[in-house]
């Protein structure tokens, strides 16, 4: 059915693609063995290490982001590895049943699907793990089904703190380009990604940030493999090229998408985010009702869940913004569906589209009779205009 | 500077181009005398006049909608000509100052920038032209730069009940496809307008929808004409094709936009600007605002004029909000200019969009230290949530 | 009906817009009041300067090339005004027709339409001007009806030995950006030209380079004009801004295709200009068929104009042409229809893409069965190949 | 470096993206989960079916062809199963590799790289089989690394002649949408391909069609997987849906490909590449080189081998025409590097497109001094203008 104006894509992502970034993507094919194509490899192989902040190998895969969670699996790890899992969603609890279809034994941190990793509980597992079998420890940096994001600075602490040897593997799929991330700073063996969240591109590009930790297990792992195996990406990387036909148009867009990240600057991209976030918290609690995630030092940059009052179905009130406001919300997901919304206020976003999503959101229970009060988008926008946030112009 | 985020394009136009037409426009330029563009001329010179309410001819100029304007004086009127126009704010003084360049007389009705044109004083002057030595009645149907809309229907009745054999000329530029309007039943001689306005594409085109009797008064003008030929027009466009080159590629795009507006439906269009401008209105009120307009039978469904408290000037306030929220509202221009924003809601657009424009404006009073009374985005999600406009999904 | 493959617009003008054009074009527009519109208006209005060869005022109206026409007319010329055109062909035709229109008394140089204009006429006509009352003399740079590019050097030369004070105007619509122009070295007073040729955009701007004397004749001149007053556009161009609604994608695109002319440089693509002139001239030999323009120093880099053999129907083969090979060419126009087609090779072009629309001319001869001799794309293969062209690499 | 025109992309895939598909790739992504989505999920998943010639399931994975290769493999295949595969080239070959990675025993028939799959071998070695254990048999339809396209009908036949229960695995990826494929009517199991070849669409999608024997033997196998397990992606397709973020934007662009693939009609579409191929080997012998494929009966539609003479390098006439005439050729691959270079001529493609290549070819061949006869581009044009396949207008 038309709908006049911009549809509001508010889910955790896909989020909104810029049209700098589809329009250079709308753009001819090239011949990915040809000269052209290698100076376009080198530069996107090179600008994506600024965003995961790693100087060492970034691989990118024409797949989605749960490719490349197979991707770090088979890459490092074999049928009967031990691996120390967290249930912080149900993000972690899929890439959980992946990598038990690949055999692996997790050691799963059971988890309220309210908070991020506990550093305590890592360091606790790893002490006592007096064989050092446990060979990788896997956590997801911002929890898409939640709205958590995991301090894993602090779990980086704790895994030091043990002296144990297990690789540290996280998934920032959502966190990458919208929430600070250090992949050699935090030394992060493997960081997985994809391309639909902070980086503002469409679905189908995944990426693996490998240690050299990591690519020496790698090459000791016997677990069959060919398309997402690291080692054969890299020969043909050192000179731009790939060893199958790349998402040529999609890494056009990465190019693009990286230049503007570079022209807002990393940093300011992080605190806008965290900028938003607020003003969306203070919005839920305006409206009487419930941030999903617990810890303050765990709030999500990128998204918010929002917990539905008992007897409403988080689902149904996602329908009704949907019809009259032409506004898409996350669904609760696994354990928490029709109990949680998740509004996103990721990627390509601003004050104005933000105040326009949480007039959705207060209009939308509005109009499916949730209880609530209103004041939700007031309270948003007293924190935009915040003394330090905007100036007059004189 | 770079900025995250949509801009808000605010102004009464250029409105939001919609993807679809900018997609459509996005194409190879073809031959505009092969056998491809005869198909496309003959669609879009008949769907045009669906959007006009004719059965008669509507040209399309390569041209802003000035030359439009331009056009329908050479085309019908001579130096020396007498014409009686109204001056309803700042277009209806340009396109008199306009009439005046090609030697027009004009009798010019005072008016005081927030009202719409008289239908009484329209009868009053033409009863009072004994010798029917007034050529043409040229009227603005929505004042761009106040917000008011006249009632056209109610000036034909009135020219009517007089018996005068004047032409009646209406700037529609920014009316057409958003304000109801009806070329045929309130017979209109020559309807100016132009592509960026209601019809959601950039600007380059111009409209003359002209009846039987412009087209006579044409042929018998002596007034030197070339570009802008009725005539010169007609011949060609019976097939499909052009005097001389068009903008194929707008061409393209009006294609595109008028399916668009059939498929929301022209009197939905309309029904969804009137409740936009209500929802405007019920946010400057709460402000403690005045709408410039000050007949509520002329609010226009297209634009909102605001006034500013005394001693705050517009721009400045304009700037704050461009600066701090990345919005562009449209100035007040000649004799308001600083003292009126104007708050366009016309085209391409929806409920969520409108808030954010709306938050915009109310963040930007607060930064800009502007008096008001906070509640304006309150109250339009009011009129929004009424319980006819909006429906809960069972 | 559909057809696979790129179309062959070989038409001598609208020429093939870029895909970087395109692109550039498929933006949201932006407020043309605006700060951001204020520096790409002043990055356009300088950036052409330097395609016309100019220090002096380059005008952009939103209109098409014959609009710019119209402009050069109604700012200097006045009914009653004399001045001198030459019958280059159907372009000079339809200008001077225009300029009748106005009122102009034209004294019109007869020609056979395969030869330029002819100096020694125009210094001879201007030296019997005793009265100098010839206002202007009015050529066609590049006659997109014929193939044959007048030398204006010469002309102004010519004028200057009899030290007449006419006006020099020069229609370089197809000419600009593909032939060598020289607005200033020239002295020339009025360029007109337009978008959809060498600039390689669609159609929809129209330019007037005009000179000191010709602004100062335009401040003299009392001829009625408003949308086309150079001196009401000069102002605002001043700061970037144009006095109405310009046409702001077609702006967008003309700074990325004048980036694309000075990556290439201007002397490089006048070069291959005539270079693929050359090749398509040695195919039309070739295949048996004459070059309508007779005199060498005046066949037109931009396209070739072809005679057919007696007793067959240029627009016939065109048709076969189109219908078997998906290839658009030029019609003969006006008193050459159907006696000559016109091969564009302007604009965004290549060598293969030459080849292909050769291939599509022979092929189509073939066909049709026009009396016709193979080897025409051999003969422009072996033009392409010669040795100082190409170079084997190592 | 700049070049003006548009680059000539002649590799044998990824091959031209029609405009049509960029642009309706060039939109906004839309929420995975909507109920928009699962709309457009079954359209495609739908429409694919016809494209494959299939009434069962086609699996869509985000990722390259070579992924698709992976898919087939780890869902049918286990370690230590034991497959007939057959050597026709370097894709033949890299699967073979792939197929050893995962622990497959590969009986490789070897080949010549000249001809394509001999059905009488199949049969005989099946026949030998007397085990059965023989798991599936292997096979390239068109092999892209030499042109060569094997009957995968006559090998079906051979398969059934032997009453083998050998599951039949096909890969065509570039010879799909391009050359005739009938997936049920020969019994394929498994058909693997890819988006960037005569799909038209930029490389990012991989494709499984799959037979119930297949899904069956899928069920039964124990080979790990996750990413491409086929029962995970069919119950969610079912509604239009998909286990993970699919490629959003490339399901757009598959869409629009379909429809033009529809509008054209398969058989045309076939015809035309045979049409365009058998051109194509025209010119080649002209030239008096030499057709890599040896065997008529397997000459490819899609893409021409051709046969450097002895002593010159196949990369360094590639190069040269690339510098010289910006066209890219497919190279010789693995055992016939430097020896071979390889014409596409698929997708989105026509008559005038094939001579403009031809034409980069036989200047290359000149330019870089490549011992050759002229005449291959007018040998490609008479076949083009062969009675029965052009028409002359009345």
């Amino acid at each position: 059915m038309y709908r006049s104006g911009r549809h509001f894509l508010q889910i955790p992502g896909p989020s909104t693609v810029p049209d700098r970034v589809l329009r250079a993507m709308d753009m001819p094919v090239i011949d990915h063995r040809g000269p052209d194509f290698g100076v376009l490899g080198k530069e996107v192989l090179s600008g994506i290490k600024k965003i995961f902040k790693t100087t060492g190998h970034v691989i990118i895969f024409p797949s989605s982001g749960t490719g490349a969670w197979e991707a770090a699996i088979v890459n490092v790890l074999a049928p009967g590895d031990k691996v120390l899992m967290v249930e912080t969603g149900h993000f972690a609890t899929l890439w959980r049943q992946m990598a038990a279809k690949f055999g692996i034994e997790v050691d799963f941190v059971a988890g309220d699907w309210r908070s991020g990793v506990d550093p305590a509980e890592i360091e606790k597992r790893l002490s006592d793990d007096k064989t050092k079998s446990i060979k990788a420890v896997m956590v997801v940096h911002n929890e898409t089904s939640t709205g958590v994001t995991s301090r894993i600075g602090a779990v980086r602490q704790a895994i030091d703190r043990t002296g144990h040897p297990a690789l540290l593997m996280v998934d920032s799929i959502s966190g990458l380009a919208s929430a600070d991330y250090r992949h050699d700073e935090w030394k992060v063996d493997v960081t997985v990604s994809g391309s639909q969240k902070g980086l503002m591109l469409p679905p189908g590009l995944g990426f693996n940030a490998v240690s050299e930790k990591a690519l020496d297990a790698a090459k000791a792992n016997k677990t069959p493999r060919s398309f997402w195996d690291w080692h054969d990406m890299l020969k043909p990387n050192s000179t731009g090229y790939f060893p199958y036909t790349p998402a040529t148009n999609l890494l056009y867009g990465l190019k693009e998408a990286m230049a503007m990240l570079q022209e807002e600057g990393l940093d300011n991209v992080f605190a806008r985010h965290m900028r938003h976030a607020e003003a969306c918290r203070a919005a839920v609690r305006a409206w009487g009702l419930e941030v999903l995630a617990k810890n303050p030092a765990e709030y999500s940059p990128v998204l918010t869940g929002v917990i539905m009052p008992d007897g409403h179905d988080a689902d149904a009130l996602r329908r009704t913004i949907l019809e009259n406001f032409d506004m898409s919300l996350g669904a609760g997901l696994g354990k928490v569906a029709g109990k949680v919304f998740r509004i996103g206020h990721l990627g390509h976003f601003n004050d104005l589209t933000l105040i326009g999503t949480l007039a959705g959101v207060e209009m939308g229970l509005q109009v499916a009779n949730v209880p609530h009060q209103a004041g939700g988008v007031d309270a948003a926008m007293a924190v935009l205009t915040q003394k330090n946030q905007a100036r007059a112009v004189a």
